[in-house]
C-alpha cells in the first residue's frame, strides 16, 4: 500500500464545493472518479481543507492510499486527461504513511480578491467579487489587525460549522489596494466554516464606512455571529493551499519556509 | 448630435471578435444592440482597435454619434443592464466632434499572459495560455529588443491583414517572469492583424531554445511571414486599451501621461 499526495488546482465556478454529497458535481467526486480510473480501483480522498460551492483552489492538497504502482508523472498525466478543463493535478508525490493531508497541515492560506469600482465586472467576473462603494483599505487593515493571533472566532463561523473548537490562530492578514483591485491575503493554522468570507464581509462594512475601525475587535470579543457582516460571495475566494513540514518532501509551494 | 466615447471591458471567450459579421455573437453587435436600446435609435460604433475571436479587452474605446440626451451615468448603467455578464461599459464621456476612437489614438497597449509549467491549466484556463517547456525569459526579452522602434512588421502580420502600411512603431516591450507566470506588456502606435500573437509565437521559439536570440532580428529584417513562429492562442491576450491626448478629457486609464 502506497500513500500518495496530490496538489490540485480548480476553478470552483461549476462545482458544489469539495465535499461529496448527493447533489452533483462536487470536486471530491470528480477528482475521485479520475483517480479511480488511473488506479483501476475505488479511492478515498482526504483533503487539506474543504472548499465551499464556487470557491477556487490554487493548490488543494489531497492524499489517498493505493496498491496501484504508477510513476508520479503517470498519476498526473493520466488523471489530467480524465478531468474537466476546470480541474487539474499540479503534481503527485509518494509520501510516508504518517503524512495526512488534513492533520499534517501546519498552515493554510487564502486570498480574497475584490474589484472596487462603480460598474459591475466583466473580465474578472468569475475570479473576483464586485464592490461598488469606494473602500478605505487602511481602515480595513487597521480593523482586521485585531484578528491576528489566537482567538475564539465564533463570531465568524457559520451555524453549520462542525469544528469542535472555535479557537484558531491567524498568523498573517494583509489587505492591499492596487488601482481598483483590493486583495486580502490571510494565513493561519486553520479556518472555521465560512470564516474567511465572514471576515471579508465584516471588513467590507468598515471599508464602506458603515462601521468604525474598532468594530471588528468588538465583534470578535462578542462571539456573536448574528452581529457580523454578511458572508462575502465565493467568487473572490481562492484557497491558495496548505503548508507542511519539510520532512514530508512535498513541493516548495506547500512547504513551510 | 452628440459624440460619446465609451470604455468597454470584455471577456472575449464566447465572442467571434469585435467586428460585426454574419456569424454571431460579435462584440460590435452585442454592444451596439445594448447601446441602441438606450439611445432608442440604431447606432454605428467605431472602435480603437479590433480584437479577434477569443481575445479579451480591459478597456476597448468606442465612439458613436447620437441625438439621444442621456447623462454619462445613464448611458453606463442603462447599457450594462442590457449586456451579458461577460461585457460591461466602464465609463462614458461626451467628447468633441474631432475625437475619433481609432484615428485619435496615440498608443495602444496589449498584455499577453503565459502560465509556464509542466501541467495544463485549470484556474486560469480562460485568461492565459499554457506553455509546457521551461522558458528562458531573458532570452525572449533580448530577442524582442530588436522589435522596439519603427519597423516594417511584415513578418508578423497575417495574410488577411488589411492595413495599407506594414510599418509600426513599438514603443515598449517587456517580458517578465513571476513564478510560473510569464507576461508580455507591449505598447506602440498601432498593431497589424495578429502582430502581437505572432510576436509571442516567435518569442516562444526563442524561449524554448528552438531558435537563437538573434532570430527575431533576422525574421524582422526578412519581412517574410512564413518564416515566423505560429500565431499564439487568443486566450492569453488582453487589449489593455488605447491612449489619447489629454485635450479629449477622457479617463486617466486611456490618457497619455
Amino acid at each position: 500500500m502506497t500513500r500518495i499526495a496530490f496538489g490540485i488546482e480548480y476553478d470552483g465556478t461549476g462545482f458544489l464545493g469539495w465535499q461529496s454529497q448527493l447533489q452533483q458535481p462536487t470536486l471530491q467526486d470528480t477528482v475521485g472518479a479520475a483517480l479511480s480510473f488511473v488506479a483501476d480501483a475505488p479511492v478515498t480522498l482526504v483533503c487539506s481543507g474543504r472548499t465551499d460551492t464556487g470557491v477556487h483552489a490554487r493548490c488543494q492538497v489531497v492524499h489517498f492510499d493505493t496498491q496501484a504502482q504508477r510513476t508520479e508523472r503517470a498519476w498526473v498525466l493520466g488523471t489530467n486527461t480524465r478531468l474537466p478543463g476546470s480541474v487539474c493535478l499540479r503534481w503527485a508525490r509518494v509520501v510516508a504513511d504518517d503524512f495526512h493531508a488534513r492533520y499534517s497541515a501546519r498552515e493554510r492560506r487564502y486570498r480574497y480578491r475584490i474589484v472596487n469600482r462603480p460598474v459591475r465586472l466583466a473580465l474578472d467576473a468569475r475570479m473576483a467579487t464586485w464592490e461598488r462603494v469606494a473602500l478605505d483599505v487602511d481602515a480595513m487593515q487597521e480593523a482586521c489587525n485585531a484578528l491576528v493571533g489566537t482567538h475564539d472566532f465564533s463570531s465568524f463561523r457559520t451555524s453549520a460549522c462542525q469544528a469542535r473548537s472555535p479557537v484558531r490562530h491567524v498568523s498573517a492578514l494583509a489587505w492591499r489596494r492596487r488601482g481598483e483591485e483590493v486583495t486580502l491575503r490571510i494565513s493561519g493554522n486553520g479556518f472555521l466554516h465560512h470564516m474567511v468570507r465572514n471576515i471579508v464581509g465584516s471588513a467590507l462594512r468598515v471599508g464602506r464606512g458603515e462601521a468604525p475601525v474598532e468594530w471588528l475587535a468588538e465583534l470578535l470579543a462578542s462571539r456573536d455571529r448574528p452581529r457580523a457582516g454578511p458572508t462575502a460571495p465565493p467568487t473572490g475566494l481562492v484557497f491558495e493551499g496548505p503548508r507542511y513540514e519539510r520532512c514530508h518532501g512535498l513541493p516548495a509551494e506547500v512547504t513551510l519556509a
